[in-house]
């Protein structure tokens, strides 16, 4: 398979060293830029090595002009136009670093028709203006990298797309949110209520003083949204996934998994069946020895099952600055290998080549079929069998149940673990759980999610 | 960077459809050709959407030509001469899966010699011929993939040679042996001795009937030597690895560990200091929280430090058919993308290209400097103080003293946990103990290791 020496190359003695370095265009030079920029100048002699080619920043975009000059130094354009970075002659890929989805979008778009590569770590805007974004890159015959979106510091992307091509993925399921995840962390770790440790994590810079996008789940939507379209070959979908964030979630009930043996994490998860996938992104309680219940802190930590590999997890630090930029410059070492190659050999923008991808039908919530843990307030103690019997005459199964320890002033609290049952019975029987005059006060429920093989 | 379409694709609408399928000469058809086998045909059309080309098996080497028909059916061709695969004129890869390391040389030294790349998930193989296979695939431009040969189902060199390149990698550590470590978790939970534990693997087809190579730490030894060159950018260096099986190992100090708060796992380390490099394999004492711990039974954890990511883990199938055919076919895929590109575009063997690959000086036993457990048997519960004393005195500083649980029968057991200390003043140390009067018996010792961030 190997064709007539290339000029472009000198390869005696395996040196490759006549390629001119790959060019690179900023924009954003905040935390992650700047991150970038410093781990590019840093490990330039290793990641040269690994190239076979430098990587050189030759062009920025900031808002704040005097502070990009103190990041990068002289010898770089700097510019407040992102769309002179993104259609300047001199740049080879685009570094999308700048967050948010219009004017990203126009950027993006913009490089794309000027025949560059882009990478970027921006799951929003690839969530919401993926399909038209990639149609774009494949119209000009371009490559658009993106494992710095999901779970930055972990190779999830390169796993899914590259790692476990012999596969049929039946699913995957994570922890994408360190906020959140910070915030279940010290729920449980220091009984805190879910604003005062939403306030513990603002203060220590885990969660942002916006912090809506990652305590309602619409974050880890749109990484969910990237992995199922990796992984089962489909269109991104993220207006499909359903999403529920943690604001909801009672202390109560975080301690009442704890007694139970189960811990509670936000999870994405995205599962195929014979009529469609399930996506959604919910807290759940999974069994506090599943490794995934040992993420914790801020860190990210996903599992894949294929059908030849089984499972395999993945875990790492899901933001930051230089752990994004670990992402980042791999994207574009990997950019740095394609040149004069064809797109159709290149790995496909969503793991599958895009005839082949295939939207499927998103299954409806009362179809989902989980285990669930209820948390039942009662008068008394004697209407264990009651609520039993009602949960068996509604089609819900019953694993386990008893009483939460400790006292709560007022009801006691009956805990139940179901056995799977669709959320459509499970919705009718809390119904009519509710209205059982035993029953003190609002039912809660959350599922529980096994994960295993 | 799109050039001149190409004849060889069709890329209207996306459709890469104009490729021949690559042809795959597989010489071993016993259950990791046979599971690589099925996997390609089952999942043929996931596969191919993937890659953008069909992957088809044309030729076979195997010894039993009846079993090899009965799996491969008809339409490929099936010799039990190896040599024949290798050089096959109508094989585009070679897929080596017999094992052994003489005749593997020559067949794949043939293969490359031939024009074909290699797959292979042989680690002794290359552990030992490794420099010598990887610098005859440069001559000839073709490539040799591996990722079968560590940690099956985990992508764990596309991770270190594609995923971390950004970073400086500063150690590598992981359970890389299902054997031992199901022989390890055999013994924590179920009392077991070694012996026992290891009869109970061989009955259930976890050991093989001659399991020298795992439980004497050889096979972990070969992968560290493949993780440790990916990771640094040295050349494999298997002859240097300091080897520690688990043979030795009593169950007193897995018990022992557990009531520290530890887990005993086989590890294999590299880590990369000013004056060189540690490469060990070694049975070690890791916190029992932490996430290395929790990886049990037969299945492979690995954990990277980079500079940029931070801590990475990586967990997964460590042996068996379908996991490994899951590696061999993503190597398969990664193959088929490369036509016509020029060797010094591709992932280089080792991760850094051959001309920046550096021979680090591995560090000498003595200098190497961890934290220690010692169980110390000795005649009275008077001479906690003494040992103490005496392990202050050799430079050895302990964190922590206690005595053994329980009653083992004449000796008292005197744990003692000490903070990082040369292994030379360590040896020390417990020469001088042995000769005190208190002791009654031969102290025992081994390494602790944190592996935090």
């Amino acid at each position: 398979m190997y064709r007539d020496p290339d000029p472009r190359f000198d390869s005696l003695g395996g040196h490759p060293v006549a390629l001119r370095p790959l060019r690179v265009g900023m924009i954003g030079i905040g935390t992650v830029g700047a991150g970038t920029f410093r781990v590019l100048a840093r490990n330039q002699a290793e990641i040269a090595a690994r190239a076979g080619r430098g990587i050189e920043v030759v062009a920025v975009c900031a808002r704040n002009l005097a502070r990009a000059l103190a990041v990068v130094g002289q010898g770089v354009a700097i510019t407040n136009d992102p769309m002179q970075v993104a259609t300047h002659p001199e740049v080879d890929v685009l570094v999308e670093v700048a967050g948010g989805t219009g004017p990203a979008r126009d950027w993006v778009l913009a490089a794309i028709a000027h025949g560059k590569h882009v990478v970027t770590a921006n799951k929003a805007l690839l969530a919401v203006h993926g399909t038209e974004i990639f149609a774009a890159a494949r119209q000009h015959g371009v490559a658009v990298a993106y494992e710095g979106a999901v779970a930055v510091s972990i190779p999830i992307i390169k796993a899914l797309r590259e790692g476990l091509t012999a596969n049929r993925i039946g699913w995957v399921a994570g922890i994408v949110n360190g906020t959140t995840n910070f915030i279940l962390s010290q729920m449980r770790d220091q009984g805190l209520d879910f604003a005062q440790a939403l306030a513990k994590a603002q203060a220590l810079g885990y969660a942002e003083a916006d912090p809506a996008f990652d305590i309602e789940g619409t974050d880890a939507a749109h990484k969910l949204a990237l992995l199922a379209a990796n992984a089962f070959g489909t269109p991104v979908n993220f207006a499909e996934v359903q999403v529920q964030g943690i604001t909801a979630l009672h202390r109560l009930d975080v301690a009442c998994a704890e007694q139970l043996g189960y811990r509670i994490k936000l999870l994405a998860m995205a599962w195929r069946h014979e009529g469609g996938v399930e996506l959604r992104v919910q807290p759940a309680l999974l069994p506090a020895t599943h490794l995934l219940a040992q993420v914790n802190g801020s860190m990210n930590g996903i599992l894949v099952h294929g059908d030849a590999s089984g499972l395999t997890l993945y875990y790492g630090a899901g933001a930051g600055a230089e752990p994004t930029a670990s992402a980042v410059i791999a994207d574009l070492v990997d950019l740095a290998r394609l040149d004069g190659t064809h797109p159709a050999q290149r790995v496909p923008h969503l793991a599958f080549h895009a005839h082949a991808l295939q939207a499927l039908p998103v299954l409806p919530h009362a179809d989902i079929c989980t285990r669930h843990y209820l948390r039942v307030p009662v008068h008394h103690a004697r209407c264990m069998a009651a609520v039993g019997r009602l949960l068996a005459e509604q089609s819900v199964p019953v694993e386990r149940m008893e009483w939460m320890h400790g006292t709560t002033g007022g009801a006691r609290q009956l805990l139940v673990l179901t056995y799977a049952a669709p959320q459509g019975c499970v919705d009718r029987a809390l119904h009519t759980l509710q209205s059982l005059p035993e029953v003190a006060g609002p039912c809660v429920q959350w599922r529980v999610e096994l994960l295993a093989g």
